[in-house]
Formats: C-alpha cells, structure tokens, sequence
C-alpha cells in the first residue's frame, strides 16, 4: 500500500531513515496520547520527548546498531523509524501498541511530569522489546 | 474499547470536545504525513496549521453547529474533535481517511507551501464531507 516504503531495509537502513522518523514521530504521539487518555480516563493529547524515547532505546539491544555515540534526538529518531517501519509494514498495529503501553503505564493525573517521564521512557522500552523480533533479520 | 470516550455523545459536545480534540490532533498530522508521504513517495511529517482545518470545516455544513463566530483555534479544534470521534467509535479508519486525502492531494515537492495549504484544505473539507453522516444524530 505505502509506495514510499522502499524494501527490503536493513535495520540499520530504518533507524537512519529521516523520513520515517518523522512519521514514527507523529505515530508515537499517537500512540502515547491514546494510551494516556486510557489510562487517566479523559482524552488528552501528549507530544513524547525525544529524551523519553532515547532512554527507552538505549535499554534495548537495538541500539547498538545504531553504531556510534549519538545524541538524544538522533536516538529518539531511531526509536520512532522503527516503529513506522513495523506498522507501515503491518508487524504491529495501533490497537496493540497502545495496550502495551497502557499496561505499563502506571500514572494518575497527579504524578509529576519528571516521574511521568521516566514511566513512559519504561514502557517504551517494554514495547521496543516486544517488537524487536519482528524487525528484518537481513543487514 | 476506549474508556475515556463518554457517549452518546452530540456532535455540538463532539465539536467543543477539548480532549478530543488533541487526540485528533495528532491524529490528523498522521493521516496528512503519510497522505503526503504517498503523494510525493517519500516518507515524512508534518503538522497540519489551524488555518488549514478551519478552512476546511467552515465550508461544510457542520460548522454552523459551533453556533457562533469562532478563531481558527476553535475551528480547527472541532474538525480534530471530530475526526478522533468518527476514528475512535471506528466510523472510519486511517487508510481510508488517507486514501481519500491522497485523492484531492496534488502536490509536487515543488509546490509552495502557501498554495500546498489551499489543496490541503480543501482536501479535509472533501475528507470531512465524505465523514459528515457518520456523526451522531442526536442533538
């Protein structure tokens, strides 16, 4: 369906993709904004930070490919790539992203931003790591 | 599936939705970035202004329903709110809403930003047309 989807990537290829970062951008606010709303109970909107995601990233052995010291926002980048990547090609889907994270997701409405933050970088990472194995084998 | 999502809900509480309407935020740079990534056939992202959006719901019927004169803000903020309702009660679906924005999207990567933003309008007015049935009927 996606023309703009060239395959087959490597993994590597996915994380460096800029423009699939920027989708993954809008997909992981979704996503987040989704579960958010779930778990307080009222829709709300959230635009994750790219230290949330580069915290998350960097505990899963995915980062490693990305091969050198990089900055936040380049590690959130490859955070965001992949997860385009995985639901462009239908690995995963919206549905089940957001359960995964709102089964991670342990916050009320009075926790603090900084505190939130940290709860999100974790669940992030558990859905990472979920999703890892479905990324292309071939590099 | 969504327990933030009171309902029955009206379309003039849909349209004033604040919550709904960051949801559908998020959801609408969605839909317009891998609608744009289709067109140009590369991937990317962007966030859709207010102008665009209350450009496009103010020439449908449903906006005389905001009831009175509204900022751009507060246009936009209904068609997001609408969106994110039709989305989440599952009247429509992302691939559909970006095959239908695809389909009145002619862009090149050398249009200019001014004039990518009447196409994109009218592009959601289509969309939201094609949409307007699908809200509830109660008032």
């Amino acid at each position: 369906m996606w023309r703009f989807l060239s395959k087959p990537q490597s993994v590597e290829s996915v994380m460096r993709d800029k423009g699939l970062a920027k989708l993954g951008d809008n997909l992981v606010n979704l996503c987040y904004s989704l579960a958010k709303s779930q778990v307080l109970g009222e829709a709300t909107g959230e635009k994750v930070k790219d230290r949330v995601l580069a915290r998350a990233i960097r505990a899963t052995p995915v980062y490693k490919k990305l091969g050198r010291r990089t900055d936040a926002g380049m590690a959130a980048d490859a955070y965001e790539a992949i997860i385009a990547y995985l639901w462009l090609t239908e690995k995963t889907n919206i549905e089940d992203m957001v359960t995964l994270v709102v089964d991670n997701l342990e916050i009320t409405s009075e926790t603090s931003r900084k505190k939130e933050s940290e709860i999100a970088s974790h669940a992030f990472q558990v859905l990472l790591e979920s999703l890892i194995h479905l990324l292309p084998k071939k590099d």
